[in-house]
């Protein structure tokens, strides 16, 4: 058997020296005759994607063009003016930088020396991912991130702001929405420029935006004479952000070299632009993908790089390919719930925690290995850590033997293999999982580049914000206590009782609205609610 | 509909005001008959685990008894032998814990400030649970992992290490490994020791121990006189170890009230061996997952809790629930291939990320919503992010939003409720959901207490290194260079050229062994592999 794999591995083994790549399909158990049957769909995938590049409304529903690709080379978009804006805001990236670098561009209490991005979703998850496989030591900004709307976690990493070089005075704040009007966003900003504000610090000499022009936060950024604003467009989607300025801001801020990184981008896209089924890395992983889970996610795509700074590639992707995939209708409007789940964290790691169900539990799910070869940076050579064997071995041999292990038992995996971790390979994977995930979506027939579930989510929040006002006021009108059900009528929304009861538990948990319960003991329903006067 | 689901919810709720603890399960579609026809398997679920803590052999194969739930209440152990063993280890940790924060056990430049807890798996998953949900800026020593045996990841976290307060002749090492044979942590400590050595310390001096007596690394540390040695016990098991000298030492240490944790856990655990299948909320967990999966792992856990600090829960848990229910054979030794899949972040965030697939996508999977009352800490009130709102508050109303166009999409969900994040709640919650995975797997008639496919990959892996060592064997002996496929025949393992290809294109990408590659252009497997002499 390990004979005929060999042969199998030689013959599939997908490599492009070119950007450091290969894509090993050979633990897939796809039959011989898979290829040549989806190729005819490949190739329509192929002619969509080419149509998307040239500029047609490839997001129907959103009227919109999808145009990650130009932003690693402007000179293929498809009206000079988008090109130029493209290479605009790279030189306007580079001059800034520079400016903060040199200390010419510098807090109230010296040159930059931390960077606290504010974003949540497709406006942090690059920034995390990047700051967390490229940095280290040597950043010359040192991130932090707000990417959520939880006070106590705003207070915990503000603390850490705080007790770092320089605090505040010495940090720049990067907020990023594309829309300007994300409220995790818009509620991290104030919380940031309410505690530059008790350190006496200017806020606003310490921030710039990230957003599209005359959005909610352009003007506030405007208005309030922030250092600076870098445009988005609605033609890059958040998920695919990374090498717009909301990814290569924070990353040049940091030290990291953007241009290999938008290189590596570049030279993947012209390798995975090719027609070429089988030597096109992006077509083949999104042919793997369709024969693992039968084109219809029936498999959890697990994700494990054998490499702690890709720790967040998981987190990354699971974005990128749930809300490209999970969509409830197709292209053609027929209800098909797509989607691909995607977890993982890393190797070895991983192994100590859920091999065992890998190995021996639901076949739910195919592993993805991501290899890297060079155990570390730097030319010294490793110590051993018995006779003839360092701790990078048994990194590469705990790979090769989880997934000679898995592959025993039945489970399929596809294999990686990159030379190093730096910012050209970081291109290149996030390119070549873009295309992937363009091209899957074609292949089963949906759009990639909206995501209509979202907004139901956020509707319904706000209307409970919104009854939440309305229970406030009749709190304060009210002379006593009144119980949930008491207030959801007195509101004007008895069906919207058990809400009304959330919604005055998590007030009566804190000070802010001077919110109190009285309660009863046993019976969590006959809680009265009472508000101080005056509030 | 929203009457009915609030008459739903006051009717199903769970809740346990002396653990600060509420289930809903009323966002789960189970029907009228549903606790019913499963109460019987569920009573005799709690006659097997009455029989675990009793002491029973509950891990047959392994023949071991299961004691996680005496670590916090001894007197419940079988044997007054364990009992005390579970006393005199607290009490071990309480001493030496004192003794470090009082200065009295130093480093070698000055009292210790730092923690480098070197561990994998369920040495090092609980750990890190609890230093991300209960640590900040008073914590008295700060927590650093080696969690994996990837070298670069170990000089990154070295060089956080070194960087932060006092440096390594400040930091105190934590080794903690139950067999004592881990290579990923027997490569950690060595690496550890080596950059002790490095900065002129004796690494002795600055490490303890946490494993089963008489483990090689109790051995390694009694002849190496490190600081001290705390106990593991062969009725752990890792996974279920956070409340053992395995979690407690390193939480203690940090400063993490351990009496709060191990309080919370005790109580919850009185709670939880109640029969009264309704009122106890591990088992209505139990039957939470077999109603969303079938009793057979068919739908995903995503784990959502909206409190940044309890980011890394799910993780936690992917380790408790996989290694726990991930069994190929049932106790009567049938092939079921069980097992639920974890995964998850926290909210809002992963609303952001992959609620389109969730409310929209593949319906394969139910949340678990972690609902946590209070905002922040400390009395003070929150600014408001408009008028009547506060950041909380808009956390508050994306649980309930998303909760809501969830379930309106026919997604189910679970959502557990606690006052805060402390340390007795996080004690809570780890024996809530032991519990709940212990009665599960008596609901699947599996053994949730061994992991028997975790061998495969590790010997693999000693295989593969086995086969680099003949590799490198041939390679010094060899005149030339050599390809992949004559090196096989030579080390006499044909069968295996594909394995001695991955292990020598490592080799040559790293300067430990001095194998270097001869390519041949656009040929890959005709690579020439050679070595320097006199390696």
């Amino acid at each position: 058997m390990s004979r005929a794999l060999w042969a199998r591995y030689q013959e599939y083994l997908c490599v492009h020296e070119a950007i450091g790549l290969s894509v090993d399909p050979s633990r897939m158990k796809f039959g011989d005759g898979f290829f040549a049957e989806l190729e005819p769909r490949m190739q329509a995938a192929f002619s969509a994607m080419d149509a998307l590049e040239r500029g047609a409304i490839a997001n129907p529903d959103e009227q919109r063009m999808v145009g990650h690709y130009w932003l690693r080379a402007p000179g293929l978009a498809p009206e000079p003016a988008l090109g130029a804006a493209v290479t605009a805001a790279l030189d306007k990236i580079r001059r800034f930088v520079a400016e903060v670098h040199a200390g010419r561009v510098a807090g109230a209490r010296g040159t930059f020396t931390q960077l606290l991005v504010v974003g949540i979703g497709g406006s942090a998850l690059g920034p995390q991912l990047v700051a967390a496989a490229l940095g280290g030591a040597a950043d010359k900004l040192r991130p932090f991130f707000f990417d959520n709307t939880d006070p106590d976690g705003f207070d915990r990493t503000l603390g850490a702001v705080e007790r770092g070089e320089g605090g505040l005075g010495r940090t720049l704040t990067i907020v990023i929405s594309k829309s300007g009007g994300t409220k995790e966003t818009r509620n991290g900003m104030l919380e940031a420029a309410a505690a530059y504000q008790r350190a006496g610090l200017d806020f606003a000499r310490h921030a710039v935006a990230v957003t599209g022009e005359g959005s909610e936060l352009d003007k506030v950024a405007t208005a309030g004479g922030w250092l600076e604003r870098f445009p988005m467009w609605d033609w890059v989607g958040g998920r695919t952000s990374e090498l717009s300025a909301v990814g290569l801001l924070p990353a040049a801020l940091q030290g990291v070299d953007i241009e290999a990184m938008l290189a590596g981008a570049r030279d993947t896209d012209a390798i995975t632009r090719r027609h070429d089924t089988r030597q096109n890395p992006a077509a083949l992983l999104a042919l793997l993908w369709h024969h693992a889970g039968g084109g219809r996610g029936a498999r959890d795509m697990v994700i494990l790089p054998y490499k702690d700074r890709l720790e967040l590639m998981s987190r990354y992707l699971q974005q990128l390919v749930m809300e490209s995939l999970g969509k409830e209708r197709d292209l053609a409007g027929a209800v098909v719930h797509q989607g691909i789940a995607v977890y993982g964290n890393k190797g070895s790691t991983d192994q100590h925690a859920y091999v065992q169900q890998l190995r021996e539990g639901v076949p739910n799910f195919f592993a993805t290995f991501i290899e890297v070869l060079e155990d570390r940076a730097g030319a010294g050579a490793s110590m051993a850590v018995e006779p003839g064997a360092t701790a990078g071995d048994y990194l590469s041999g705990f790979l090769l033997g989880t997934r000679r292990a898995l592959y025993e038992n039945g489970r399929e995996s596809i294999t990686i293999t990159m030379p190093r971790v730096d910012a050209r390979q970081v291109g290149v994977l996030i390119a070549l999982y873009e295309r992937a995930v363009g091209l899957y979506a074609s292949l089963v027939g949906i759009n990639a580049y909206h995501q209509p579930g979202v907004e139901a989510g956020k509707k319904a929040a706000a209307a409970v914000l919104t009854l939440q006002a309305k229970v406030l006021g009749a709190l304060a009108a009210a002379g006593g206590g009144m119980t949930a059900e008491a207030l959801a009528e007195t509101v004007g929304a008895p069906e919207e009782v058990e809400t009304v009861f959330k919604v005055l538990e998590h007030l009566a948990a804190n000070p802010d609205h001077a919110v109190r319960a009285e309660r009863v003991a046993g019976q969590p329903f006959a809680t009265r609610y009472a508000r101080a006067a005056g509030k």
